[in-house]
């Protein structure tokens, strides 16, 4: 179980976050990719989603966020720069020959800029325009982009398993991306992408991963009134 | 002057863009790279932003984007990607010890994916929204967003000339990400930003990019009427 007190290798996560948010915070990424290569993490809470950061938290991350991730006079931010630093470490998430690396990244980063900013757009617009009068029409002229890209990303994975001839981290990435989608029919729409996405999920790495990030946040759930 | 048509490394650009994104097309991030570190670089043309993209163009580039990357064997699509193999070539843009490295790859993943989003979602909705009546609105209540991100930037910078003590990739990329701010005013309303900012595009290397992209752009200009 990598989840270890003891581990050399620190993630950060939160200590509890609302029911909507649990499974979807980005310390998964890390979890997930660090379950593939069996290698032990310790977790460090920070006080949780939302309102005013503490000058740790922000002095360490500049944005304010989750992952922070630590090792032996290391400190990186930004789960995508974390992953590749994981991935650096294993064969299994990223290819040793230098073309297939560089198709693995090229994937990474296009889960990342290509894809996630069109779904997270969708969300944010159906989040800010909340109970009013423009948030059907806002999300109606968004959601073209977010299906254009999730269109280009079906004919592109076409019928094979992975995006490219094996799992990679570029795979765990957009997996993790597209399960995030705000409107779940817009990946429903390619049976291939369906498939693709439950693929990934499926995967124990990401069952067991999944079970470490919940596991915090029950330990530190409000006590219900 | 690094675009050479006998070049070993292959770059992708448009043959032209209207005026409003003469400029910003991401080739210009490679070609600035490339300019840094004075290696040289073939154009490869294709025929333009918008519109229907050919098989041939979908077939490198899943999103049928620029830039895709090509050098002896080897295809990276994704701007990221590419910035980050580019920088594995020379000291000069990626530090070689493994905090710098470190520190360096997590501001390119925070420009593309922590500040740059926010960014062009007010660039999107202000698109989208175009003469309608939710333009304002929808533009009002994306703006916090993207206000929050730059004032963080900022507390990050603070006074330091580069966002980490020399100038890096991610001070690359992040310039190239702060200057299509879609209202310059969210980057003045912090000094040390813009004078960041004017410090990243005052280098030599970065008007070499952008003469050498406006260049291929007024050779393809569309004849007046």
């Amino acid at each position: 179980m990598p989840v270890d007190p003891n581990a050399s290798i620190e993630v950060s996560a939160y200590q509890w976050v609302p029911p909507s948010a649990a499974g979807f915070v980005k310390d998964m990424r890390l979890r997930w990719a660090l379950e593939e290569i069996g290698l032990p993490y310790r977790e460090r809470l920070f006080g949780g989603a939302g309102g005013q950061k503490s000058a740790d938290h922000l002095a360490e991350q500049p944005f304010g966020q989750v992952p922070v991730y630590r090792e032996a006079g290391l400190s990186l931010f930004e789960s995508g720069a974390i992953l590749l630093h994981i991935g650096e470490k294993d064969e299994r998430l990223l290819p040793r020959d230098e073309a297939g690396r560089a198709r693995a990244i090229s994937w990474m980063f296009a889960a990342l800029n290509s894809v996630e900013p069109f779904l997270h757009m969708l969300f944010m617009v159906r989040f800010v325009a909340d109970g009013t009068d423009w948030q059907k029409t806002g999300m109606d002229s968004i959601r073209p982009f977010a299906r254009m890209r999730l269109g280009q990303l079906a004919n592109a994975l076409g019928e094979r398993e992975w995006l490219e001839d094996r799992f990679t981290i570029g795979d765990l990435l957009m997996v993790d991306v597209l399960r995030a989608v705000p409107e779940m029919e817009l990946v429903e729409e390619h049976a291939n992408l369906a498939a693709y996405l439950d693929r990934g999920t499926a995967r124990p790495a990401f069952q067991a991963a999944m079970a470490a990030q919940l596991k915090a946040f029950e330990r530190h759930a409000p006590i219900a009134a």
